[in-house]
């Protein structure tokens, strides 16, 4: 195992991450100040590392550029990417998400997924509420190897499409809703119950962490 | 108001509750002493009163019946009835449950429904992991006025049904289920946060309120 | 069943809803942008629909307006409407709430029945800590065909209102409170485990969600 | 401050409490064994001191009995007894329940309060579902110094019966409920957040506590 | 019982309350409009009721001040009033608490108190961290008919104050602390499971409960 | 999709669920009674189909093997299976626990992938106590195409694996541990905020559904 | 690092524990079979390792010893040793306890003290409810090296020693206590908000645990 | 015990906390107004006393500057100090960190360390994602007498720390994280909860509370 990493002083970046896990090493920017965040840019950029950076606010966005990174940098999802993409991989993820509010974090794992070369279906609004707009759909979901379901309040979308697909679900929580909700907490406790078989569950909101699982999974198609 | 009751010691007996409320009094069996059960039923039975049970164990089913009182003790439900049910009134309600394990509850409410004179159809093990099942009876499921909807885990079924019928639904989450479903919490957070409309939810396990609810409601139907 | 639905790009407008369950699609408007909540306005405006919105912030209410949208905005209850109310049904509804705090909620309650076509009774600030205000009110309550309470606290209105009446009633916890209250989680447990029957729940702060409540169950009054 | 105690190898026993606090040491009993209790009860006894025990299983009751203690026991409130009964003083308490369920504590508050000397006025199964019970004895609660309010559930007793009095009132919540009382959870956080002013609240279950903390307040009535 | 109220819209003026329940009506301020609270204090003023405030914000005070109200408004407590004090009573309050931090609860707490014409005597800053300053005021407050105590953290002034004294301990637990305080929730465990006898407990950060109850209790000594 | 399903009075049999979702029906014994479950086998046996209980008690198990059912039974992972496994298809799951406490989870996990024709290879006892185990045999579980790692208490296994591997993990929170953790709370919470990539967790205990979800992946591989 | 182990099937005993960490490798029995418990305890044996085991129930021990098993077991503390305690090192513990019912827990950390080899004062029954017993104890634990602090319900025991010392304070929480004691946590929470410093906290009931860290502590003193 | 204080009207200075626990007092700012927080430091100032406080804020430390008080202050660990350090000690400490985000908690543990005479080690970045981080640092790790783990998410690093090295290990479970981190529960969870031995506990985000009782165990090495 080569084990490198360097040091910046605050931070020791891992070099050999993607030896190691086979994707690149990633930012989470929240909470950095927008100095750590550009000195980090700046080192994997200085070693010809591909970068991807969420949570990204466009406070944060605004500054890098400023100082002169060469980021791309998405406001709706909060992705900011330096360097070029991973070669595109064999398979096909599908994106669904219950409504507009669960945006943010859907195309999270979006955006994620195709930085990480993979083809992404967006499948948006189709909560349960009305769920003749999700049947409409799911024979194009089907056609996907692996899916990723984002919603919030009561979370229902992940069972009701598991139920219906043999690919694997990777089920995100999202902090959508209000009271009961409670920040997320009743859609977790919903996916990790899921009466229907096939359903792994990420933090709430962790679009991005979605979206590594699909693309650890994908390399199962591709690897042979 | 006539606002009576009779006080046997330990309890006073709420003799005006049928003209108050609509409904007579009822029993919640559970920490009861099979004894305290009995001089209950007694005292309800000697003014010529029905009365329902709910949470009736078979220990304290056989006490009461081998004491003398004329009950009906389903075992199933754990519901038991001294004196004739309630005259029928219009309107029809469903009870429909997602899976085997909610059984208990879910006959908890439709014999509770029955003894208050209200027509119930049953619609079982309907849960969303084979949403096919529960599309086979979603037409009879729409004739019903009021729909009690009973289910554990993630219980998605409330908000799926919600958002295919016009009827209120009443919602009954269950403590069935295991870890993350912290004995019901998981499906009465869901069921609080349905991104359907058209939800009202009762107490985790209380298929017998739901019932009472159900049938106020279809008071609606038959008061005019 | 007709399953039809407009695509907006963020968006799928559920233009069935109406002929499915008997209600017009309605708008959570917190976490979108004023130009999203302008474009779904101006959607459903375009075909006609008439909308209700909960939730319209100040600043969103006044972007909507400013870029033209023919709509009524309420700042006490948050409540934005575009086009005409629904046509009156029969029946009456009883909006209580126990202080001048819970007002946000119980307005958005009786704004909604409103804009649904129900006549609404508002009896505020009769709350439990003075049972007179509440005992001088409760002949007018038992009028109504369906009572909506609200309350945060200990939430004790719901259980004291549904001993008294016979009319189903749906309870609305409120994050009014503080320390532990823990944001209406008091008020919903109380409401939740109420000892009185014929309660059932929405979520915290959910005055809409009572509303729609209870027009699904007025009806009942209305159909036939 | 006299500050003596006796050491019995595995417990000090508080021999001056009743000089700092003007209470004698009482025993948990509970999780303690029928050979420390048996010990404990008999060192007292030895010292000529009274004690009172809660939470005394019979079996506990019946091994200490049988072990030579002279002691009394009650097994509906599971209190035990050893030695005379404080001297009368005074000043009147009323211990209210709000049903039959929640009689084991509220008997250990009576039971408790009687053996410290206090005059105890019983008003039980008062709870608000039948809110006519609670007015109709609402005179007689009236003229009681200091006032324990039990009940599970939601818990609303204490809120109504203090809205209707003067003096203060101790509220007890009850592990009484299923579900969504979390055993007394929901009771606990309703009476904390009384709306009604004039409520303090122990433990769940913790009838003794409250009848200690309402003889310390009638010492005031004593005490001049 | 003469109950009584005046309707000023959105609100219920509960005049009868000082009848039934010995003490004015009081108002928090928190969560109501400037322009509410100012119409509130008017109506009372116009009554000549003195009324009492909690929560009040230095921009409410600013407002209602500017708009002609006849108020006293402190600063740290937040405690705004109008018109004159209760007449004072016999006995004494100790208010005790345990570090700075709790300053403003305390407060709430002793000038609700002398507002409602008790004597107090305050002890600040004597949390167990530091036993000593504890020890050095325990028999200041062994003379006090009734003892406050507040404090936030572990919450362990209650107990150890409660099992120094003779006096009814009133606890009142504060959001001072973090991480694992949960905003109060580990003082108000704490103070519900005193291992002490004579402690209740009153919501979290809520001194002005604390002192209404104080003041009920107080009520004995003088009543007679 | 032919959805058909088979009903046996209270319960629905979805025997079209492997052509829909891959895998057959299988059965969550608890909460069912042995003879509930023994009609339940009976039904899928006559049909000729294979089907997985877990959660199967030795007196569940003892009672459908006395009556007739021609099943297989394992103790420690409590699954009961009847009929012929599934087809072997390509790939390796490996299986890591992180102590001997882990093992019933760890061998539901293993057995339900064996039975669906899935190789595995167990790596038990390998928590980060003792890390030196772990990194041991990290070279034969980097060979896995997808890993389970299964662990109570605070969990960490889940992420110092996904930390050192390029498959996917599926990460199994047990219920093993006391006090603070919860009943499998503590490593649920851990397990869901790995700070290593490539985690996706199910609910506590549920070793099945992570072998199900292992085998929906692997279909990437076999199916080509 | 010499990282050697044993592999006995169903878990892989770690010799070299005691090079790497400075101690044996323990067992903690609960949740193990007696079979378990005594194949892994044979192992330890026929290598000449000492072991200590916690949590080991009667009926476990009794098993071990019946099958030849050479071990020592206490029932107060559950505990059951194998082989010779391990040398005397310089330093001394003091293990106090706030009241009788903690004793399997401060006797759990008192005994695995003294197996390690390390001189344990005991101080039993100081809970902080009766002031005085502690302080007639304090100077004598002013001389011990490290204090293990050990209580249950508001867990006040672990700050007010804490203030009065200068060496380091390793609290345990315990379960002792009812209702809002919520099986330890609230003494959890008091500890982790001690208000005085010098307060660590472990796991609710982990006696066991605070000794290990005890003993790592006295290391300091005995190393040079 | 010379127990001495001085009263500066709104605090209690502890004078004589040096001689009782071998610390000077220090301040929690967060919370003060920045006039109280002047005002004690010049309380100590006067007095010659070293002092230290945290969680002081930027505004907070330029105000006390800008009114003459001689202190440091750090920005990222918001430490302030006055006076000189105290004498340096025998021994070293080690502060492990998961990742950048914990430098704030890190930092206010590694300065109060070094103002209380302590030599600090920093190891920061050593998160468990990329374990060969921490290994290529762990036999600098081991040279220290007491290690101080600071982490957020899932907490890991104390567990991983523990079980590699012979000194105790103070973990310190920080707020970093989002959704089911739960602002830091998920990793105190994990901490409590470590299977590894030697690890105790201190609150979120207290870098100064373990500092402190990391000095406090030093001094076992110091004192003979």
């Amino acid at each position: 195992m080569a084990d490198s990493y360097t040091d910046i002083g605050f931070a020791k970046l891992d070099l050999s991450r993607a030896e190691r896990t086979g994707l690149p090493e990633t930012i989470f920017c929240s909470g950095k100040t927008a100095e750590q965040l550009h000195a980090i840019l700046t080192a994997f950029g200085q070693r010809g590392c591909s970068v991807l950076g969420t949570r990204c606010s466009p406070a944060q966005a605004e500054f890098v550029i400023a100082n002169g990174a060469k980021v791309n940098y998405d406001a709706t999802s909060q992705v900011i990417t330096l360097g070029t993409p991973l070669p595109a991989i064999a398979g096909k993820a599908a994106v669904c998400c219950a409504g507009t509010a669960d945006l943010r974090v859907a195309e999270e794992a979006a955006q994620t997924l195709e930085f990480f070369g993979v083809t992404v279906e967006r499948h948006y609004d189709v909560g349960v509420a009305g769920l003749h707009r999700l049947l409409s759909k799911i024979e194009a979901i089907r056609t996907a190897d692996v899916i990723i379901a984002v919603a919030g309040m009561e979370g229902a979308l992940a069972s009701v499409v598991a139920g219906l697909v043999k690919s694997p679900v990777i089920a995100v929580p999202t902090s959508v809703g209000y009271g009961a909700s409670f920040n997320g907490l009743s859609a977790l406790l919903a996916m990790l119950n899921s009466c229907a078989e096939g359903v792994s569950v990420v933090n709430i909101d962790n679009g991005f962490g979605a979206a590594v699982q699909a693309r650890r999974i994908l390399q199962l198609k591709d690897n042979h």
